[in-house]
């Protein structure tokens, strides 16, 4: 697209407009008055995409490297970021002392094929699931059986054992909604162990669960039951998943050898980082808007989460920037360990539950940096009505609806509060990167990441202004 | 985002899915079996995402190079396109006579600071604007006047004369509607010699207008009148835009040269390319969709506009792979020459005026290749509301509005067509790469550009069944 020269004009006048800016007024906002909102909401854009601030700050927390619970790295981040709070002049910034797991990768994660005539010696691109136990000094080594799901695993009956389970059902790439596809496919990752333990495999292995078809491979938690033998597990590429199920079509008795030397460390001490504005008129009414500080070791975890926890961090530096001082509580809280136990969320919904103060509204961000989509809402009708209602303001941001749904890990937790909400960004390419080395800040867009911090201010005005 | 063990179970019975597909029956559809029409949208959305045709198409018509008007690049993409429809089992694919112009930017394009205490021998990166005439063997050299704007410029008197005028506003960053922003900053380009010219400049510098602030510069067209001197016109690269604002704070009297050997040919014979699939029922009756096959010739326009032609053949294609026989003709038209006179969209309009037929409906894809976000469209408001109350089945492709407003250059020119309507995808990241050399197949996400592909069958589909 151009403007030839004897329609720029035309595009002077702004006839292009209407088509990026649809102005539908759903519903009459009686409560509001909606000129002055709306401009507000223009100045929260508008600061966010010009200044970049939780972009900029984005760039020096993944910089430090990632933050699995449990690690030295984690810490640090979450002392830097703590710093960063006091800086930006937050009223109220304190640590929730939290235990989590203490699961190390280690330095060895190897697989090879080492017994076959035609592929001998070809190595495998592979990640450890986080929680894996190792497989000690020599490895496992076995003849590879590969299944789709769990009915084809069981149906192997005893020719499961001594085996390595391959688990090879890709995330359905027909599905729009990639957050489905996801869910309907990390059953392999998660219980993949369990039941192939219980057929007497020694180890599993599981295609990537992505939506990128590269050879980078995603980790991600997995379980063990404790009645039941521990077996290694790893997640291949993509390609290489490819590769493997070729290659058991003309060799399948090709032999792979497995070596890691992961392990699990006692729990540790850990923390929730929360920060707040205090409101000048109801204090004990809370906003919360969060997201997760610990990631996967695998990349930065630039998207999942340190996307949503620096976006948290500047919906209140937004606040500050734009001198609007909050009638009631906004809080952000970096929960800590939701992607391998959920303690920070336990723990601070408890501490919701028995606080002397009402939690109105908890956002979370945790579905990565794309343009904002909509809003995903578990309230009551009434409540939604009125997140609705503040359509015509939202939009402003590029929030195009607003749905009762789900929210996520961590705000769902606090089980007092009036709304859960789930922020929903674009989702097309967040399984590009998702628990892999891809999570990178290279891949983050400062316009489509800066939009989210908008949006969930203008969301946080909106709730400060009118309650619920 | 993860989902640990213990919740494991609520997302695989889709606790999550509300989030990623709202269902506003925003009105009720009584004309259609709605739920015929959503198996019908699904179906699309899954050969889309799953063959991935056009996405596969595109990689092989961006791999020819770029398809500037008059080029013998574009006359090959035209006839692979051609090939590729006739392969595809079109009922109908044929060839439209255009003439166009033929600008070619030769191959010295330098700029350099060649006099200056501080920053001699400083290169500049720069693209000619597109008609720009050439500078002769040695170049032209001066003094440079920064200008914000055409005021500024008009303010500046004689002083201008003989100066080059340095055009230096950027896209402004805090506008979320990155059309309206671009609208906003192409003045310069477009009108930057005539202004320049008037006041005694001998050439012209601008901004590259982009969202992107790397180093390498946007081109697009530019104009002259003939009643005044032509002088020469070039973008800089974003960052190099802000050095010399910066040097010439500290030396405003440093001189540039500027060396091009670009020049205008005389008119040459192009194409418009048309391919259908005729109607059973309703022959006369068409559903154009359309982009357009030129480009310019930085990088090699897989998004500008290689996108939008190739999802419009794909429109086409995803009935034949979904085997539907549309009752009324379905045409694809991959206009020529919208960058730099509309030729050929000009061209069809005149055709579409006398033929013995009624375009129903015509749809531009040529907003690049983001997540579809909307439809706007320019028609009466009895045919919008028809529009709208698709929309429960158009959200299958992530449509989330369908608005009043602008269409597109080229279907804009079927004036006689019930509707003319513009698919709108996602925005912030089209002016990152818009007329430059970083517009290459490599920037195309596969799933986002599939998306487009869908939501334009499911549109094309709905006016097919119901007409207009």
């Amino acid at each position: 697209m151009k403007h030839i020269a004897f329609k720029i004009l035309c595009i002077l006048s702004l006839s292009v407009l209407p088509i990026f800016s649809p102005n539908i007024f759903a519903q009459s906002n009686k409560d509001s008055n909606i000129g002055e909102d709306i401009k507000v909401a223009n100045q929260f854009v508008r600061s966010a995409l010009t200044e970049r601030k939780g972009y900029h700050l984005l760039k020096e927390l993944t910089d430090m490297g990632p933050r699995l619970s449990g690690s030295e790295n984690s810490l640090r981040a979450i002392m830097w970021a703590k710093k960063k709070m006091e800086e930006a002049g937050f009223d109220k910034v304190w640590l929730q002392p939290v235990m989590v797991p203490h699961w190390i990768r280690g330095n060895i994660e190897q697989a090879e094929i080492v017994k076959s005539k035609l592929f001998k010696n070809r190595k495998l691109s592979i990640a450890t699931l986080g929680g894996s136990i190792g497989t000690g000094k020599n490895g496992i080594t076995a003849e590879v059986l590969e299944v789709k799901n769990f009915d084809e695993l069981k149906a192997l009956g005893s020719k499961a054992k001594g085996k390595i389970i391959f688990m090879s059902r890709p995330l359905d790439p027909g599905i729009i909604e990639t957050f489905r596809g996801y869910g309907e496919a990390v059953d392999q990752r998660v219980f993949g162990a369990v039941e192939a333990a219980k057929q007497g495999a020694i180890g599993v292995m599981i295609r990537s669960i992505t939506t990128k078809y590269d050879n980078v491979p995603h980790t991600g938690v997995m379980i063990y039951n404790d009645t039941l033998p521990k077996i290694p597990a790893v997640a291949l590429g993509y390609q290489d998943a490819d590769f493997v199920s070729n290659a058991l079509k003309k060799d399948p008795h090709l032999e792979v050898n497995i070596k890691l030397n992961c392990k699990t460390l006692p729990d540790t001490q850990s923390y929730n980082l929360i920060g707040e504005l205090t409101g000048t008129e109801f204090p004990d009414q809370v906003i919360v808007v969060g997201g997760h500080s610990d990631s996967w070791d695998k990349g930065v975890g630039a998207n999942d989460d340190g996307t949503g926890i620096m976006q948290s961090m500047e919906v209140l530096d937004l606040f500050k920037r734009l001198d609007i001082r909050p009638k009631r509580t906004i809080r952000c809280v970096f929960f800590i360990n939701e992607e391998n136990g959920s303690k920070g969320a336990l723990k601070y919904g408890e501490y919701a539950k028995d606080a002397p103060e009402k939690t109105l509204a908890a956002i979370e961000a945790d579905a990565g940096s794309g343009t904002p989509r909509g809003f995903s809402i578990d309230a009551d009708s009434t409540t939604i009505a009125k997140f609705r209602s503040w359509l015509p303001i939202l939009r402003k941001s590029s929030i195009d609806w607003v749905e009762k749904g789900g929210s996520g890990e961590d705000v769902g937790q606090i089980k007092n509060a009036i709304a859960r909400i789930g922020y929903v960004p674009d989702p097309q390419r967040y399984f590009d990167y998702h628990h892999s080395d891809n999570d990178r800040f290279s891949i983050i867009h400062p316009r489509e990441f800066e939009l989210g911090s908008a949006a969930m201010a203008i969301l946080v005005y909106m709730i400060d202004r009118q309650g619920l």
